[in-house]
This record gives C-alpha cells, structure tokens and sequence, in this order.
C-alpha cells in the first residue's frame, strides 16, 4: 500500500515537472540539476538578489542548500525565502555543515524562523541545526541515524515541517508520523552531491503538489526514490564513477514494480 | 555539399583547437568545458574583472552566458565584450531565461548593442531578447522553435548577427539565409548545459577563423555537430545518465562518413 | 621497492580519510571533490572569508586552486592560508594560469611567501610562478616538462617545499630528490579539472600524515595513482566521456599489484 502511494508522487513528478528554483551551493549544482531532470522536475539556478524574488514567485517550491554560503549568498536566500513565502511557495533547508561551523550555524538557526516545509541533512546536521553541541566533520557525519531520532522529532514539532536524516539508515518524521528507510549503497557518500542533489528532489515533490496537507508522504517518496535507484545503480556499477550515470538513468527510468520490490521501509511508533 | 563543408569547420576546430574565453553559468561550466575540450578546442574561464580584458585579446572567441547573471558577473561581461570587440575577438550570447526575468532582459538588450557575431538560445529566448512578451518557464521554453521564426530573422537583420533558435528543431539564420536541422534527442533537454555547452561550442567554431565573412557557415556547422553527435549518444545509451559520457566520446570521435549521413537538414528559403 | 611505499600511501588515504579543505575554482570544484572521494579522502569547499580560517584548522590539508580567482576568493585564501599555516595544516598551491595573467601572477607569486608545501601545475604554470617569461596559453601549457625542470628545482630550493610539473611526463622534485613518471594518456588534458583535481589529491596525500619530514613520498604517490589510474582507465574507455567514470571507479579500486606494474618511473640524479 505505501510503495504504491510513494511511486505516484514518483508519477506525479514526471507528469507535472514541478519548477525548483535551487540556491546550491557551487560543489553540487550541476550534479542537483542533473537530479531533478532525470526525475522529471524542471530546475532553475538563480542566484542574483536582483532576481531571486522574482522567480522564487514563478517557482513550484525552493531548495536552499548552505553548502558554500558567503555573505552575498545568505542575502540571496533570505530575499527568496521571504518572497517565496509571502506567495506560499514551500521551501526545504539543507544545512550543510551546519553545528561544525559558526556562521552558518548562526544563520541556519535564525533562517529557520522562516518555517521550511522540510529539512534534509545528515545526522550531525540535524543535530547541529537543533542546537545540539557541535559534532560532524566538514561535510560528514560523526553521528548516526539513530543518534539524531531525538533532535529531528523535536525540531519537526517546533517547526511543524518535515524533518528527514539520511545516511545508511534514513528517517523522515513530522513529529507523529515517522518511518525508516534501508535502502540506497556504501558507494553513495563517495559521490559527491548524492544528499545535497535529494534536498533538491524533495523540493521537486512537495512541489509537485496534492499533499499540502501532508508533506510527509512526499519527503518519503522523493528519499525513497533515490535510495531505490542508488541501490539498483550500484548493483551494476563498479566504482563511484560509473555509478553516477547509472543513479541518473535510474531515476529517470525506475517502474513501479521495481520500486516496490526493492524498497525496504519500516514505519516506527 | 554543405554536409562536408560543415564538417570541415569541425576538422579546422579540432586542428586549430581555438581559446574560448567562456563567462559561463555556476551550474554548466563543467559541462561547457568538458564539450569544448571534447571538440578539440581549448576553454578557460576566467571571470575576476581584473582579469576579463587582458584574457579576451588572448581568446580566439567569447562566449556569454547569462545562467546565474549578478551584478558583478554583468560588470565582468561588460569589460570583456568591450575589450574584446576593440581586439576584434568575435562573441557569443546565450540569453538564458531572457524575457522571463527583469534583470537579465534589460541587461541583455543592453548588451546586444555591443553587436554579438552569433546569438543561441531557446525560443522563448529568442523571443524575449527581440522584444516579444514575458514567455519561459525558468531556463525551459514554452514556445516552440517555430514561434521564433520571426524574432530570429528580425534580430538577425537588426544585429548583423547569427541567430540561433535551438530545440527539438534547430533553426538558424542570418537573416538571408536559413537552415532548419532535425537531429539530436528528446533526452537532451533532460542533461543540464547540452544548451550552453553548445553556446560555447559556436564561439569554438567561429573563433576556429576561415570564414569571417560568413559566420552562418560556422554556426551551423556546431549545431549540427551536437545534434548529429547527440543523436548517437542518445541511441547507444539508456537515459540522461549515461548519456553524458556518450555524447562527449562522440564529439571527440565522429567522423565525416558518420556525420553526413545522419544529419537531417533542410535549407528554408 | 619504491612502488610499494608510493602505494602504502595510497592505503593510508583510503584508511585515515584525511579531511581536505578546498578553495577550488568553480569550474572543477565537482571533479575535485569526487577525486578525492574516490580516494577515500574527505573533501570540503569551505569559501566564504567567514568561515575559512574556522574550517581550516579542522583540516588535515588545505588546497589552493587559483583557476577563477577574483578579488573576493583572494582575500578567502590569503586568511585561509595564514590560518591553516599558525594550525600547522600544510597545503598545496595550483597556479593555473600564473605567468598568463598579470592579476594571478601577482597574486600568487606574494601567496608563496607562505610556503605552501607543494606545488603542482604545468610547464608554463611553474616556469611563470618562478618568474620565467609570460608563456601559457589559457590553462594549457605551451611547454614542456623539460623546459620546467630548472624553475622546478629553483622553486623547491627556494621555498623548501616539493614541486610537481604535470604532463605527459611528470616532474616531482624537493631540489634535491627527482623523479619522472610515465603513465596517464593523452586522453586527460581533454577533460577538465584531472590537473585541478591532481592537486586537491597530492594535498590529500600529504594530509594523511607520517611524511611530515619527506613529503616528497605522498607528492610522488598521488601523481603515481593518478596517472596509473588514468592510464588503466583510458585503455577500457571510448573518449574524454567515458574516461571520467572509469578514472573514478579505478582510484578507488586499484590494487598494489597493478599499480606497481603499471608504474612507469625513473629517478633522475
């Protein structure tokens, strides 16, 4: 029942080509383009504080990734997320880094007043981001999964948004609502961009529309979908080099039967 | 005739192998570079102002993409079309999401007096710059190739310039003369930059030299090389991931005979 | 003899994952971080001048990579370095384009003061950071390792750190202990970023610790395994396309034996 809940929103996707406007950082960007084709969405860059608001209203929903924030970029992303939710465009934070260095730590906290829809990072991030004491190492994580159970129900409750925390075991909670997910491989943290580029991807399925009222499913489904196809890409691949054509294709290709029988969910209490 | 004629000016690029000072956008400069260094050609993206106009009088050709235009990109942009056009280095523009968003039209339309030889873009694009209603979505073109027809010309005559309008049909013209090409694939648009790169690709060929007088020889000859080698990609492979390396291996390895007979080209009057 | 330790420090990187903090230019920024991915290094792109002095004392090794410097970037390395150089965190220094450019050349000639513990670039890149006559030509070099071999050497005595010239044959040199390598393919300066990338990897290298006294062995190593990689990698690929992935997939899965066998040296008196 839930896989074929979680590949219509897939569906949905490829159907509707939700338009993500994406502040990445400058490591990821065309590995996040590159993403969200290959699922279907439609990704625009814009990066100006001459332009952001402007487009972030034309725009499905926002990704705002910290991974390479400096002053000018930090401005950028507060115009956006005002104006995007001044016209009700949902937004989804990935803070990268964030609880290992102090400026960013400083404005993700401050930029979360804003009331992103959704958050994705790792489990130091997570951590990090809820004001845990400072942990992770540049851009990965010291912690697990199940360290960050704990911090991601509490900031889901207080931000009322979504809070998903990948790594080996990801998990995606509203608060009441949680559930883990075992898929995806060992190779993809040595590709770079494969977390950064799947904030982007839940952007794409929130903003694909029709669970306004339950963003849950699809922060779930857009985790899903990237854990399955990096799964069956890495199954054929031999390194990380060629497993990143092979994730894309995935993505662009994955049939609902496939995904079903792949996935490995467990909801939890 | 004209395929062999065209496929001289892809034998000269790859002999010659022209700099192309490339102002690219922050999420296809891999690209740009990776699709000019597979032509035989020779990037280097040098963007500080205090660099742009020693650089461009070393160039063989510029290169203009307006992607993830700020204001101290535009700065840039200005001081090496100046500098440039003074040393006669011959320049590209791809307008990208021009007429969907303020700051970049207005630039652009600035910008243009500074006579670009050869202008690429999408429909929307090119119907944007000339003038036409706000279109677009994002960097995506909701018009098609044969809406632009008349902007195209119009700019072109105007300009004394190359137009390029570029999609599933391929439409270029100088004002008197004009080619529609029909290669290339629909998983294209789905790998981000194959646009910009193919920008890029122009100012290689135009900067390759040998037909000052008539830059439409050149021009065409690109678009048909990224079609024609798009084309093959697209059939050996299996979605938009392996696409990629397929299509740079093909840029770098087509051949004449290759070439002639799967270029679909019709010549308008 | 020399194979097996070169590739002992291979194994070391894979175990330790030493954290290398980049300042990478934007358009390798991608290749470089999935490069030292493969080789089990750890890769961060802190930029912004508020946070580089903080992250790189976190850092194992820094990289300095001035291929789209600009005024802002200039001011993040000058406090990065000075930072990472009070932590005693060592780093290396790309000079793309130094001797082609008079903003860099400048720049980077005041930036050696600080001693940077390698450096790697092509002929004309260490001819012109020596303060050899302008030669380059964008990115590429217009000479050959050879002609380097006496800048080389000066630059290494002068500034007590290793120097590497990288082409088709490598030069490797602490002034007073040389070596040539022979591998790679013709095939790596037609896709962009495997120098850039080369030199985020020897800081890699020399990030991993236990040759603070000789860091010549690591320098030597991370040419080695780039080359032997690159080599291997380019005999199963098709083009500059297909090389990208199988580079990837063989740094992070070359085994001492093919490495040693395939190693091509010689030491020079």
């Amino acid at each position: 029942m839930l896989p074929s809940i979680l590949f219509s929103v897939v569906d949905d996707v490829r159907r509707r080509a939700p338009l993500v406007h994406c502040l990445a950082n400058l490591v990821t960007t065309n590995m996040t383009a590159n993403v969200l084709l290959a699922a279907g969405a439609s990704p625009a860059m814009v990066v100006a504080r001459e332009e952001v608001a402007e487009f972030v209203t034309l725009a499905n929903a926002l990704s705002v990734n910290l991974g390479t924030l400096d002053a000018a970029q930090a401005e950028a992303i507060q115009v956006a997320v005002e104006a995007g939710r001044a016209a009700g465009v949902p937004w989804v934070l990935d803070p990268v880094a964030v609880g290992a260095l102090t400026f960013r730590t400083d404005f993700a906290r401050k930029l979360i007043a804003a009331q992103p829809a959704v958050i994705r990072g790792n489990a130091s991030e997570i951590i990090g981001l809820a004001g845990g004491p400072a942990s992770g190492r540049g851009v990965d994580s010291t912690a697990s999964t199940d360290d960050a159970r704990g911090a991601a129900r509490a900031l889901a409750l207080d931000l009322h948004a979504v809070v998903a925390v990948t790594g080996a075991i990801d998990y995606i909670t509203d608060g009441k609502r949680s559930i883990e997910l075992a898929n995806g491989d060992e190779v993809m943290p040595r590709v770079t961009g494969t977390g950064c580029a799947l904030s982007a991807l839940v952007a794409a399925f929130i903003g694909a529309g029709g669970y306004e009222g339950n963003l849950w499913i699809p922060a779930v489904a857009a985790v899903a979908l990237a854990g399955v196809a990096g799964e069956l890409a890495a199954r054929e691949t031999a390194g990380p080099g060629s497993f990143t054509p092979a994730w894309l294709d995935r993505l662009a290709t994955l049939d609902a039967g496939t995904f079903a029988s792949t996935l490995h969910y467990r909801e939890c209490r």
